[in-house]
């Protein structure tokens, strides 16, 4: 992954994210990765979420590449993988956040602005595009 | 698809799998699938989760194709992609439990049977195999 | 409890509901009831969440009378047991789904309406007091 | 309250906390209860949950006193109120992190020691027992 990380948010596991294995459960990633974008869409300087345009998750891809107990801590990075017309698609890696820095998880996310009054692609708003370009 | 439906368990959505959008949370979609798939397991003509092999998640592809709303019921199908020496891979349909069944989520989930003493690939159990070929 | 039961939801248990001790969590009731009493006013004749008032759940006091497993299906009951101004508070008991009816849960919640512009009580609901009384 | 306080453990709060009406599902609050108090008791300078000896919570009583957003920050305190033969009744107070310290929610829980094996009641932990004491 050479692209630019466009942000890392510190987790702070929960009893709550183990399963009955006792492993922080899959669908617990999805929420890491759901809380650092939204995290990223609020520091930008500009709209994301207005009554013309919303995003939605289109797709997830997610490898999960060690098992996560608790307690623990972790880091979410987020980085643009794409920019397309109307679609974004993040790349994230998630990893212990301690200095061997475990690798748990990897994959990406992609996300379409919708206009939520026809349910039909948006452009993408101007400073997402602007935040998720490399340089 | 033309694989061999392995089973169809039907869900009645709760409010709480809404997220502050007012849609089903992409994390809920992965909580059917996983019950599904124990279903399924716990239906097993034999073993399936011992102290010598346990199935861990190891993929997941998911693709959102409409919003989805509370109150209402879906139905979860699985498929058998493909049955490798320690890993399944499992395709799913998640639909609405009305007659037009519209598509909410498709995608698949590779799951991989490990020794849970050493963490290394445990062969695939003989009654996942069986139950998962097609004919 | 002598009270009229106001409505009964069945729930089949999610595997996702079971804490890492393998019990349903403590947390997994509170959704249970709250999803029916959603239902038990969307079921209501007349209006129950307006843009002039809300329902907030001001307490809940929750016996956990049994350890409660997966696979299972419960039946959650709902009474009333003391409609106020503008409060009501919801009795309820949480039961297997099986003829014995084991207890796993008692207690009730305290529902409150405020104004959503100010955050002050509101009446009770003309439908929601008229459903709650007892004859 | 004049009990020493037994922990103080800090939260930051994820989106998916939040339900479909943008507030802190009441649910949640019993997850950051679970979370503190499983901390206090991993803390402890002895056993408190063994193949001889589990907690399990017996009782909640929570009273919510402020709507809470996305996204912020709470600190979580216990107090001890009461230890008996076999329970332990744990007050709570969740606070804002700021220094305005808002209250949220308060109330208390109640655990009581079982042996797994019987289920009857255990007594309460010696290292549970000193550590609750108040001086």
């Amino acid at each position: 992954m050479n692209a630019r990380c466009l942000i890392e948010v510190a987790f702070s596991l929960r009893w709550r994210d183990l399963d009955a294995f006792e492993h922080v459960n899959n669908s617990s990633f999805l929420t890491f990765l759901e809380e650092s974008r939204l995290r990223w869409f609020m520091g930008l300087d500009g709209d994301w979420n207005t009554s013309q345009f919303m995003p939605v998750v289109a797709a997830v891809h997610v490898n999960y590449r060690a098992q996560l107990g608790w307690p623990g801590d972790i880091l979410v990075r987020l980085y643009c993988e794409r920019a397309g017309n109307s679609s974004l698609t993040l790349a994230h890696r998630i990893v212990g956040a301690d200095p061997s820095e475990t690798l748990y998880c990897d994959g990406n996310v992609v996300m379409v602005w919708v206009d939520p009054a026809t349910g039909k692609p948006a452009p993408l708003p101007e400073a997402v595009r602007r935040a998720s370009s490399s340089d």
